[in-house]
């Protein structure tokens, strides 16, 4: 189940990056499994990872390649996440990247390798490593929906988007792919997310440009609170719009908002298809007294199991949502000043139920798919909004079977 | 559903204790609903409550009666938590109590209000203080599993428990009664728990005897993450052992142990009851810098929500409690270092799979009840232990459905 129709606009291909994609059988006999990004000389990589302290040892490897080299193929497969897999797991992710450095005349570091699917089991590296001459005999510039396709694990659909902006009587493109649906709730990238532009970027603007699009968009997102070990964020700029972008221009603002906007399409796609999602649902905090306070405030509600289930049984119970602000750890929080919204209905006030409110009218509210939890604490001027799913019989249901 | 025979022993009375149960019809005709302790003079009474923002009115109520007077009644409705109801939760709180110091010929003060239930309705005080007089009626020494019963909400099992301490020649009873199964991470306490014992303890001394029981027992269990606002523990001492117990006597040693005994029974068999509880879970970290480090840990597995469906399934996803460690936030974690066993079974170690685990042996663990999750940090000689249970259908079930 998802949230939403999950429609996906037209996807304009990015000059300078072609995509492949093979079926090397990793988890199922058949099943499109492995992407390959070939990304022109001269483009740049910046991205972000996971900081799960057991990160997966693909996360490992393309931090170092990146480090080294400009990387001119990105290599992900799905069916085997290559996490808790100790000094095998490293050994067989730099394998992957070999070969097809191998296969390209290339040095291994200019490729940068990223897994996703079942922790601790082996990756068949045979089984990769034997896909990659089809992978690459399938380059293609329109590949995109495709590659989205080919990265999904318990994801039900797709998830892509496509934006241009026109300057001065040129374009430049950003488009990107995103998957996650299970142990969401990323720190610093979500698994997996890879963007694109044509707009020619220096590495250090390219690295602010990702850093914050992850932050406002993958950093705010929550399916189960469960931070993956393999979440990984990529940008890259190819600079064949032939269009440069300095740091500081009107350009860089308007590229920057540009880019903000496919990533937190592509976050907000995450968790509309949330795993047994049915509601896609907003945490919005204000009157915090800074950032990381609201931030607390709501992913506490975001993440308690019992406002999940009361949303997936569309109950205003919001008695469920004070006592998980109540029990966020604000210091001082002064109960009688906090007001409690669902989309524009002020349910409490004052420390309890608001006197307008009627069970109708908040009941109205949580029939809909989408539904927005907005929470002013009274105390400040910061705010922020994350957003989550609800928790249903088919979460349990996804994540008791996965293995089996 | 709940984990294990659920045994109550013999619950020997505590003489200067009487309990009266009475049915007001608060949520459903016919339960009984209504709970009254009736403490004798000279009874000292120490409690710790929720550390909630939102705590609800009884429990602000009855903090400022236990800091003016000696309580002599405890006064316990099911049915409705009187939370999120602000000035109006008050002030009927207080009307209960002074109803039932009307009755009883004493001042409000002596009288502590609790409340479990539906949170943000208003309570129906006409129907508690009708019921009063009946419970009075039938105060009785020997009622504690009635009071237990009495108490339960979505329980599906009363929780007691007793024991007695040998002292040259005289006998000191402990007996007490909890009850919880869901919203259940107590932060200084838990909804609900009420233990008393006839020894002679100083006020001091008490308090310190029910903080620490409480710290080590209900302080140490989660169902789901979320902490109630109605949490309350309390412990009496009546004196009429005759045997009085100063500070720092080995009497005292002896005493605190079987205390802290009598608060661990209580505090796991909430979590054996917990909703929708198929597994009985120990979650014991070691090897962690200070205690702070190893609650985190062991809380972060026990409340992710893919340990808990991995558990319901019986699959031994040592990935997903490897992924869980990782993001609990400890900084410089060595990977390396972590060893994780279930039960006896080495599962990880050194960032992966241990050498030696087998799906087999890993599974035949999995298939018991009682499940202890051992994790060694390898960094220090720090440990803390905390119980929690597995994520099922019927914790879904149960929540969706609390309100309809």
């Amino acid at each position: 189940m998802a949230v939403g129709p999950g429609t996906i606009g037209e996807l304009h291909p990015v000059d300078g990056v072609r995509i492949g994609i093979a079926s090397a059988g990793i988890k199922k006999p058949g099943r499109k499994d492995v992407v390959v990004f070939e990304l022109a000389e001269g483009s740049r990589s910046a991205g972000v990872f996971t900081k799960n302290a057991f990160c997966a040892a693909p996360v490992t490897v393309a931090k170092a390649h990146l480090a080294k080299a400009s990387p001119r193929y990105w290599l992900i497969n799905t069916g085997n996440a290559n996490a808790g897999t100790g000094e095998q797991g490293l050994s067989d992710a730099r394998r992957c990247c070999a070969a097809l450095a191998d296969l390209t005349g290339l040095e291994a570091p200019t490729v940068l390798p990223f897994s996703t699917g079942v922790i601790g089991e082996p990756l068949p590296t045979d089984k990769i490593v034997s896909a990659l001459p089809g992978a690459l005999g399938a380059l293609s510039v329109d590949s995109w929906l495709d590659a989205a396709s080919g990265i999904m694990t318990t994801d039900t659909r797709p998830k892509a988007c496509s934006q241009q902006l026109q300057w001065q009587g040129k374009t430049i493109t950003v488009t990107g792919i995103s998957k996650g649906a299970g142990m969401i709730k990323p720190n610093m990238a979500t698994m997996l997310g890879y963007v694109a532009t044509d707009a020619d970027v220096d590495q250090a603007l390219l690295q602010s440009l990702v850093s914050e699009a992850a932050e406002q968009s993958f950093n705010r997102i929550t399916v189960d609170g469960d931070t993956s070990t393999n979440d990984a964020c990529m940008l890259v700029a190819t600079g064949r719009s032939g269009v440069s972008v300095s740091a500081g221009s009107e350009l860089e603002g308007l590229l920057r908002q540009t880019i903000n906007a496919v990533f937190l399409d592509l976050a907000q796609a995450i968790v509309r298809d949330g795993e047994g999602a049915t509601k896609f649902v907003a945490v919005a905090v204000k009157g915090a007294q800074d950032q990381q306070e609201a931030l607390k405030v709501a992913y506490t509600v975001a993440e308690s199991p019992l406002v999940k289930t009361a949303l997936f049984a569309s109950d205003p119970n919001w008695g469920r949502i004070l006592a998980a602000i109540g029990r966020a750890g604000v210091d001082g929080l002064d109960v009688a000043k906090v007001s409690v919204h669902l989309d524009d209905v002020l349910i409490a006030e004052r420390g309890g139920r608001a006197a307008s409110y009627t069970e109708e009218a908040g009941a109205a509210v949580m029939k809909q798919e989408d539904v927005t939890i907005a929470i002013d604490l009274g105390r400040g001027e910061a705010g922020e909004t994350v957003w989550t799913t609800d928790f249903s019989y088919d979460y349990v249901r996804i994540n008791a079977e996965y293995r089996s």
